[in-house]
C-alpha cells in the first residue's frame, strides 16, 4: 500500500505549513504522539526540538518515525510518512533553524529553549496518500 | 508530564468530531500514525476499522497506542492520549457502530468494509495537554 515516491498530487501537504503529527516509539516500546512544525526541501523533512524532551530520548533509541498530516480544507485527505531519522544536529547560536520554521508558520517572539534546540532530520521511505479512508496509488 | 486523569479544559477535544491521529507500532518496531474518527463516552475512546487493514494486524502483536487531536480553531492546543486496547468487538450486521461515528461526524452514504468492520476500545492511560509546545499541569 505504501509508494517509495510522494504521489504529486499530495506534495501540497509537505510544501504548506501544516501540523504533522509524529509517532515516535518510547524505550519501553509503547507509542507517542505529538504535533509538530516542520520544514520540507523536496527531499527531506527537518523538525525543530530540544533535547531535554522525551521525543529526543525516543529517536535516540528508535528512529525509525511516522508523520501524519492532514489537508485543513479536506480531514478526509491525507499523507502518511514514514522514515527514519538521519541526523540530528544543534541548531546554531542563532537558532536559525527554529526561527526559519517561526517564519514558515507566520509567528514571531523569543525562540524557547535556544541553548537546547535541535534540528531533526527525517529521511523519508515511503508514503501513504489516503483519500476518504481509500489509499491513492503513488 | 503526563496526567492520569483528563484536564477539563481539553475534554472538549474527546467530545467534538474532530479527526485523531493515532499512533500504533508495527510487529517490525515501527511506528504508524493514521487519521480517525472516533467516539468518546466519558471514560473510554472508540474507532470503528477494519480487519484486514494493517493497524488491525498491529493492535494485535502490540495493544498501545497514542492519539493525538489537534484543536482546529488553534493549532498550538493539543491533547495526547496514550492507552491500550482493550477490545476489538465485531460490529453487529448492521454496522450499528460505524453508523454511530458517521452521525457523529456528519456523514452519511454506505458502509464501507460492512462485513469486517470491528469496534476498537481503548482504555486511556494518560493524557498530555498542550499548549504552545508547553504542557498544561492535568
Amino acid at each position: 500500500m505504501a509508494s517509495d515516491e510522494l504521489p504529486a498530487t499530495y506534495r501540497d501537504l509537505l510544501e504548506r505549513p501544516l501540523f504533522a503529527h509524529l509517532a515516535t516509539v518510547r524505550p519501553d516500546g509503547s507509542p507517542q504522539s505529538s504535533v509538530m512544525w516542520f520544514g520540507w526541501d523536496g527531499s527531506r523533512i527537518r523538525m525543530t526540538h530540544t533535547k531535554t524532551r522525551q521525543k529526543f530520548a525516543n529517536l535516540a533509541v528508535e528512529p525509525r518515525v511516522a508523520l501524519s498530516i492532514v489537508d485543513p480544507e479536506d480531514p478526509y485527505r491525507f499523507l502518511e510518512v514514514r522514515g527514519v531519522v538521519e541526523s540530528i544536529e544543534d541548531d546554531d547560536a542563532q537558532a536559525s533553524f527554529y526561527r526559519q520554521l517561526q517564519a514558515r508558520y507566520g509567528r514571531d517572539g523569543a525562540v524557547s529553549g535556544q541553548s537546547v534546540r535541535v534540528v531533526i532530520t527525517v529521511r523519508p521511505e515511503s508514503f501513504v496518500a489516503v483519500r476518504g479512508g481509500k489509499v491513492v496509488p503513488g
